[in-house]
């Protein structure tokens, strides 16, 4: 692989890296034994050992006899989180401001939902502020040391500057900045759908993949996000994974980006609530209105539905045709529908799609439900955190 | 990063990433100061030091004094690539087989094309293996040490089986484990358009770019190649880059694959020529016939252009909105497409996507020319050998 190739490194850099891949073992399976960190990760033991106490030391982790291996031989010890550096992960909606605290292993440990209407970006500032001092406060033991942000929009990835966000009427808002002018701490800014992508592949219906395509269906579009190789896919400047603007019909209606027959201006969710007469439902409704509209043999429904899977059936194809994911994950009204689907229009899904890439894609609905956002922006704070994980303020160490 | 979390390393691992990461600059840069080399990879110059001369004990590279810096201060001494190891380049096509013998730094120092109708696959094997005879015997001062195959269809990666080539009639040949075999020497397979844009990344038109989407305009249809974050992105299992199968017309003519209005049922190759009233030209003749065309106010040749492009348009905004590309850069007969467009037929082409991403992105015809597949199959040999530089033949070495 070329980028393996350009990568150079002297003795800090490995113990750094070490560190790090033991931390993010940890992170990731919320708990592991020493022995399972010796075979992931191809180091000797010992080696791991001193890791793991440099960990310890650093009160990111504690080590207890793992219970699940009584029995034979003697048991390797179990590595677990501890909840003492946490992150916060905020997610500024049409209607609310959704934040939480959230624990390595991605366990959101508090969480508060601020009612605001359409809020401004000095409003979510001073939110989040209060919120996050307010959840800390419930958790005088741990301390915030990173701040995370899903946003409804196109986020620059560089700075954190939100360039558009068309439902809160944002346009050029250095949120990024401003929020971490404002908590003093490090702010990583990025698009929901790529974050809920992030999660799913972390600890969600993703979950193991090498590449992933996940498309997020919210109220005023589809989103989505691509991980390759393990990686989340930004795009040169952050922009990456509008599967919602894939042109499914060049003859079609025209989008409010511009162009004509985006996906996103066929398959819609206030479509679907329509046809089970319901006005703005959230996900759960919409799912369970669907599968009873079906199980009761709505012709409406189906016809709603077929329709519906014949967009987004164009639409995957291009992308899996392109992309070739091994795991093709769907959110929010995606999964509603996916799931009032019979199994004959499943499989319609990648009919059109080359047989090579369709046969060796999956296709699931998320799992995380209404935690996915929270979960993914948290990981943008872990990501810094985790790369260096001797970097916590050492005067909270000592105390 | 998260993949960058999961790497341990070992003293060994440093070592050999160390040197490989110095051979990688060497031949990306066809020879580069040690200055140049202590810079850009941020090790001190006496680990340079010693990191080249390994490379120069194992015959990889020569020092000389860098004339190009004559005068103030002592001369940074240069570090050249040496033509003592090289790779072979083997490209089957339609009607003949293209072989090149290709050194550190990618360039082509032998070349022969065997004539030969739809070859089988047990043909390419008998000829690949006396061509690259033949053309060693005019080196004797090298020796082959591996070889990379560009093939014309969707090709599995793990094994370098060719699971179809439609132009070739092949389905499900091991074509890499025959010419292992046959050659007794490492081989690598990948897809054509996979490897025009590697090394129009490495080489040519999309040189330093961190991601790049290319699309490869042939006799049969149209391949593309992705890169992201400075890595071919092959898909799950090798088959990603499909962008002649993007869907543009789900109302259009059905496509070679099964689906309606794929990218290459309507931007073709022979619908350019027909406008010159040319049958099958080469890219260069089919390039000179337009742009004489449109410098004689054609207007049969204006409608095939007008056409042609507004296709493409729909294609190239669904893929810069799903990769959001740093770089775009077309070649074939897309390239004489674009070299015959004025200033304003250009801006259309990315007019349709969002703006956020179209601005971002730069387009640009290719640059390598016939050489592109060649160059861009020796790079999948070098990725193996300059993974581990000190891996060269012993025996070899020392005579």
């Amino acid at each position: 692989m070329p980028s393996a190739r350009s990568t150079t490194l002297d003795a800090n850099t490995v113990r750094r890296r070490n560190l790090a891949a033991v931390l993010d073992l940890v992170h990731r399976r919320r708990g592991v034994t020493r022995a399972d960190l010796t075979r992931a990760l191809g180091l000797n033991r010992s080696t791991i050992g001193d890791l793991v106490t440099v960990l310890v030391d650093h009160q990111w982790v504690d080590e207890r006899d793992d219970q699940r291996r009584a029995g034979v031989g003697r048991p390797s010890p179990l590595v677990v989180t501890r909840d003492r550096w946490l992150v916060a992960a905020v997610n500024p909606e049409l209607d609310v401001i959704d934040i939480g605290l959230v624990s390595l292993g991605g366990d959101i440990v508090e969480r508060s939902r601020t009612v605001v209407d359409r809020p401004t970006p000095a409003e979510v500032v001073a939110i989040t502020a209060r919120v996050i001092g307010d959840l800390a406060a419930r958790r005088p033991e741990a301390r915030v040391l990173g701040t995370g942000v899903a946003v409804p929009g196109l986020v620059r990835r560089e700075d954190g500057c939100v360039r558009l966000a068309p439902r809160l009427g944002w346009r050029d808002e250095p949120l990024g900045a401003m929020l971490n002018a404002q908590l003093g701490m490090p702010v990583e800014v990025a698009n929901d759908a790529h974050l809920g992508a992030r999660a799913e592949l972390t600890f969600g219906a993703g979950r193991g993949a090498a590449s992933l395509l996940y498309l997020n269906g919210g109220a005023s579009g589809i989103g989505g996000g691509i991980v390759v190789d393990g990686r989340a896919v930004t795009g040169s400047a952050g922009y990456a994974g509008e599967i919602g603007h894939l042109s499914v019909d060049p003859q079609g209606e025209r989008c409010a980006c511009g162009a004509r027959g985006c996906l996103e201006t066929v398959v819609r969710r206030d479509a679907l609530a329509a046809a089970v007469g319901l006005e703005h439902p959230d996900d759960d409704t919409l799912d369970a209105a669907l599968q009873a509209a079906v199980a009761a043999g709505s012709a409406t429904v189906q016809d709603a539905l077929r329709e519906q899977l014949g967009w987004l059936a164009i639409a995957l194809r291009s992308a899996v045709n392109l992309l070739n994911p091994e795991h093709i994950v769907l959110g929010g009204h995606l999964a509603a529908l996916w799931r009032a689907l019979s199994a004959d229009q499943r499989e319609a899904a990648l009919a059109d799609a080359l047989a090579v890439s369709a046969s060796a894609a999956r296709l699931d609905v998320a799992e995380l439900g209404s935690t996915r956002l929270l979960i993914g922006a948290a990981e943008l704070a872990w990501d810094r955190l985790i790369t260096d994980p001797t970097e916590v303020p050492l005067d909270a160490v000592r105390s």
